[in-house]
């Protein structure tokens, strides 16, 4: 297999902050000759498909500043730091849905922007909901909105473009292929 | 409908660069109080998933530089100011495979983190494709390496995590469910 490795000869700090850091590379290319890469550090995240007794999906409706527009997506979260996903998953399932779970199964991972960011989105699913009496608060600047749909009214919103994000995309032809259970 | 619009008070821009610019947003949030918003301003991006003759899917292996690691993804590339998503699309194709094609069909598009970035995704199929003698060249700072692979080699390099990202991982369940042709 060719090696097309970039090796980093510089690396300039642009910004930290409270989601992401951001930093460009002076890289040495597989010719020799160099270039810069804009770089964006993110912890990773974390979404999961609450899927009810009467197979509804849970979905939250959120706005999201960097769209301008108002979403329809699974839950999801950002990793803490040295939090193993499966943790993550469960606390934003109770902070946003005021659901809790002891059975997760993993569905997969991925990348989401691999062209300029680390994010790596971690993927579960449960069948199995429980409702928590005083669920943990989300964070203060968060506002969300809950929404229980069939998978064919979720098929609707990608139709509309209401659900309109690669993670909520993905879960939705996976229980289109794996079926609900 | 719950309106949880967040309107700007102030724009702080941080960073310009070629590919992405880095801005935060001081915004007000729905209960009156502010925070700050940290967003990723991206041109937006196109995928296609070509589908040869004899049902292989060209994939491209190339050096991802914020993973610090070699991905097998569909072929790919950002919008030029101005350009409609399918020129996008039969450029990148050509550039990224050195196939063309007069067939281009629409599959669907995505947010691919919309909590930090406005980065969207447009993703395109063709079974047309056509050997051009002299394709156009990459940006210099490009070095690919091109696959052939069925769609059961392709789930394999998932399981593998050779295959990592979520339009890849999206355009394979997608095929998985309506097939190649």
């Amino acid at each position: 297999m060719t090696n097309f490795e970039e090796k980093t000869v510089h690396t300039e700090p642009i910004y930290k902050g409270k989601v992401i850091n951001v930093q460009i590379d002076d890289v040495t290319l597989p010719n020799g000759k160099t270039s810069k890469r804009e770089i964006v550090k993110h912890p990773g995240a974390v979404a999961i498909i609450p899927v009810t007794k009467d197979n509804k999906i849970i979905f939250v409706k959120q706005y999201r500043k960097p769209l301008e527009k108002t979403l329809v997506e699974i839950p999801a979260g950002k990793l803490e730091h040295g939090e193993a996903p499966e943790v993550t998953a469960i606390r934003e399932l109770e902070e946003e849905t005021g659901y809790t779970t002891d059975q997760l199964t993993y569905v997969t991972s991925f990348y989401t922007s691999p062209g300029f960011a680390d994010e790596i989105m971690y993927l579960y699913k449960t069948n199995s909901l429980e409702k928590v009496e005083q669920p943990k608060a989300m964070d203060e600047d968060e506002f969300v909105e809950i929404m229980e749909l069939s998978l064919e009214e979720a098929e609707r919103l990608v139709v509309e473009q209401e659900i309109h994000d690669a993670k909520t995309a993905y879960a939705i032809l996976y229980l289109k292929q794996k079926g609900l259970k």
